[in-house]
């Protein structure tokens, strides 16, 4: 009944109409909000109908289960994520200016410290309930972090970043330091966790920049 | 009620007998440990009352909310956390060796990646609860980063990483990397992230390493 969508949204039913399309979107876009403010638990039924303005009737034809609701809702923040990851803003990570971007963005950024990632809260959230999700949740940090490691790998061949560096570790250390200055910052409702984490992930990405003069190295793998 | 003991025991109340510590501390443990593998949510008096060998009455006694025994397993893991960051193991982090030291047990420890950190998967969980355990969330992790930052000013202070370091950054670059690669771990059912973003971060402490010859720098602060 679900199939992949080749573009950025999130898989629909096919068999919806266009205004069943928007209603199924409609919910999902309040759904994902509820959650990402108040947390799974403590999104029930009755503040998603009203939210949404949608009948119980309605919501259950959508999103059967809480589990399918989920399911939706991790794809949707994910394909958001990734989306704006891959956005021209950040030029796909090709420079060190690029990380500095988006570090910056989310610095600014006022409901990173009140609410956190939008999808790691929901994943330290549900991870550890019967929900059968985990497989979205690690599919889509996986495809988070190839942007980072695509980005450093770009980086290595045009000569900005020495060969010495590790695409793969150093896209870990910028992703975990994300979402643990992330959940650092919620606690202490302070940026300062977040900022710090990834003024020095990106700190060290920095120590492997090579001077310009060195050129583009043609011997890249 | 309640009072700070200054050794490394969370808070008990005074009034107790022995028995009756030992009755809340068995029900604390059994807490702590539902709520570690199973999550907050999923943690009931039922399942508590069974694992502990206690009464619903006992259990009321002890810990009358929901809230009083969240609070409590907060301080709980709070206290194993701390004092085992400060156990002799790892000599106050006054090394990169005892860094690595560090993140080698947690990359062999079987649970990291099963159930995450004891503390950071508890504060993700509950951070967007009513219940109002913020503030002691807060304060756990202050003082865990203040492990991590006045290690690394003992090492500026020994001469062994330079003055350049700014050990407030590196201390949250390590808790950071250290919370969310678990949470990585966790959704990747699989230690990679943990590991790789570890061993990035502890790279990055030593880039700032000082060769033995430059000795001890007396002029520090």
């Amino acid at each position: 009944m679900w199939v992949m969508d080749a573009a950025t949204e999130a898989r629909v039913p096919q068999k919806l109409t266009a205004k069943g399309q928007a209603t199924r979107a409609r919910i999902l876009e309040h759904a994902a909000e509820l959650i990402y403010t108040k947390g799974v638990h403590a999104t029930n039924n009755e503040q998603l109908r009203r939210a949404a303005g949608v009948s119980g009737s309605q919501l259950n034809h959508y999103f059967p289960t809480k589990e399918s609701l989920v399911l939706a809702v991790i794809e949707w923040q994910a394909e958001r994520v990734l989306t704006f990851h891959r956005s021209e803003r950040f030029t796909h990570f090709d420079s060190l200016d690029s990380l500095r971007e988006w570090a910056g963005y989310y610095i600014a950024y006022e409901r990173s410290y009140q609410e956190g990632c939008s999808l790691g809260s929901l994943a330290s959230e549900i991870i550890k309930t019967d929900l059968d999700v985990r497989t979205e949740l690690a599919n889509a940090f996986e495809q988070w972090r190839d942007i980072f490691r695509d980005g450093l790998e770009r980086m290595q061949k045009s000569g900005r970043i020495s060969n010495d560096a590790d695409p793969t570790r150093l896209a870990y250390l910028l992703l975990s330091a994300f979402q643990g200055g992330m959940l650092l910052a919620q606690v202490a409702r302070d940026i300062a966790p977040l900022k710090n984490a990834l003024q020095a992930a990106i700190d060290h990405v920095q120590t492997f920049a090579m001077p310009p003069a060195a050129g583009v190295h043609e011997d890249v793998d």
